[in-house]
């Protein structure tokens, strides 16, 4: 009986040290917070806020940057399901339509990825100096671009991506000030003033969002 | 009475609502941690171990990295009150004494440093999703470079730090594992083999520490 005990009880300690291992995650499906990107060294950057909807398939974002020396600023609607993204000018009530190339990416690790180290960011002496961090590697295989991802081992919360491809060089993203849910719902359905907007012919993808 | 009262507590809480504006701060006196740097759009880039003595004026490197597409190892003991720098062999016990150039900085956000903004990294929804950060920029008097440096908001322990000069364009350092305190002070003490080492003629300054 008490070697049975005792094997139970190492069994159950086995397994809680196994899940301490960080694993591949899956981010809240409801996101709102804010993000920078920045590529070419810096010289194109850009900063967002974000909505999230992984349920909906649906990302809106209201960003401003730099890109090839010109600021810029934007606010799409990315619909993945209708394969479509709004370009909407809330000042002149107006609304673009292009269909949209690319599916949509949940934001999480995949179960394919390697762990590149779990750290702390910041440090560990004191309460709110620092956060434990996973980081993963892998290559994302449509484009074959190398990805490092970082998200919190609590919660999985993206906190940065860095995306190398020939084509882009190093595309370094920041994820900050999230929280999990979506105040106001309506900012991922298309403003009333784009019901009728025709769909124009150049297909955009979710890239051209940023640079 | 009742007046003096009101007035009081007014002036309380207005001192509160001050006094949680971040201001500019200076790390922990003695810090342990991980660092990496990287410049030339991630070409050149270096993991190091290292010890903080601000009391002492003494920093130790143990670090790896890749410059000019060759890697490298170093073990570098830098003592910025004596101005010499150690380059330590651990398995051939032997030692290289070089002038040391740079004055010592302690790890602090510049007192006309200005805030660009105050962010949660990650998230805020739920315990261990986020870290709370300040985020300062200003120019180096010495170099005219600038910078970006991110400290946590409670212990200002350091986060990360982007540095631009013309010559050396962006240097990116991230900082993960700090504790506070050094747990073997003989860390930061040449070893006994370095006693006679013979002060060579090349001066380094403390980023030859690190490209």
């Amino acid at each position: 009986m008490r070697t049975l005990l005792c094997f139970g009880l190492l069994l159950f300690l086995a397994q809680s040290c196994l899940a301490q291992k960080p694993h591949p995650c899956r981010s809240p499906p409801l996101l709102s917070g804010s993000l920078s990107v920045s590529a070419r060294d810096g010289q194109d950057w850009s900063f967002a806020k974000y909505r999230y909807d992984a349920f909906g398939q649906r990302i809106r974002l209201w960003e401003f940057g730099k890109h090839d020396n010109k600021s810029f600023h934007l606010n799409l609607l990315f619909l993945f399901r209708e394969n479509v993204v709004y370009s909407i000018n809330m000042r002149n009530k107006t609304c673009q339509k292009n269909p949209l190339q690319t599916a949509f990416h949940p934001l999480k690790i995949p179960r394919n990825a390697s762990l590149l180290a779990q750290v702390v960011l910041g440090g560990s002496s004191g309460p709110g100096e620092g956060l434990l961090v996973n980081t993963w590697t892998g290559v994302v295989p449509e484009t074959q671009g190398k990805y490092i991802a970082t998200v919190t081992e609590f919660g999985c919360i993206p906190v940065s991506t860095i995306y190398y491809t020939e084509e882009m060089g190093w595309v370094v993203t920041s994820y900050f000030n999230a929280v999990t849910g979506i105040e106001d719902p309506n900012q991922l359905n298309p403003p009333s003033f784009c019901t009728h907007a025709q769909t124009e012919e150049t297909t955009l993808n979710f890239f051209s969002g940023f640079f």
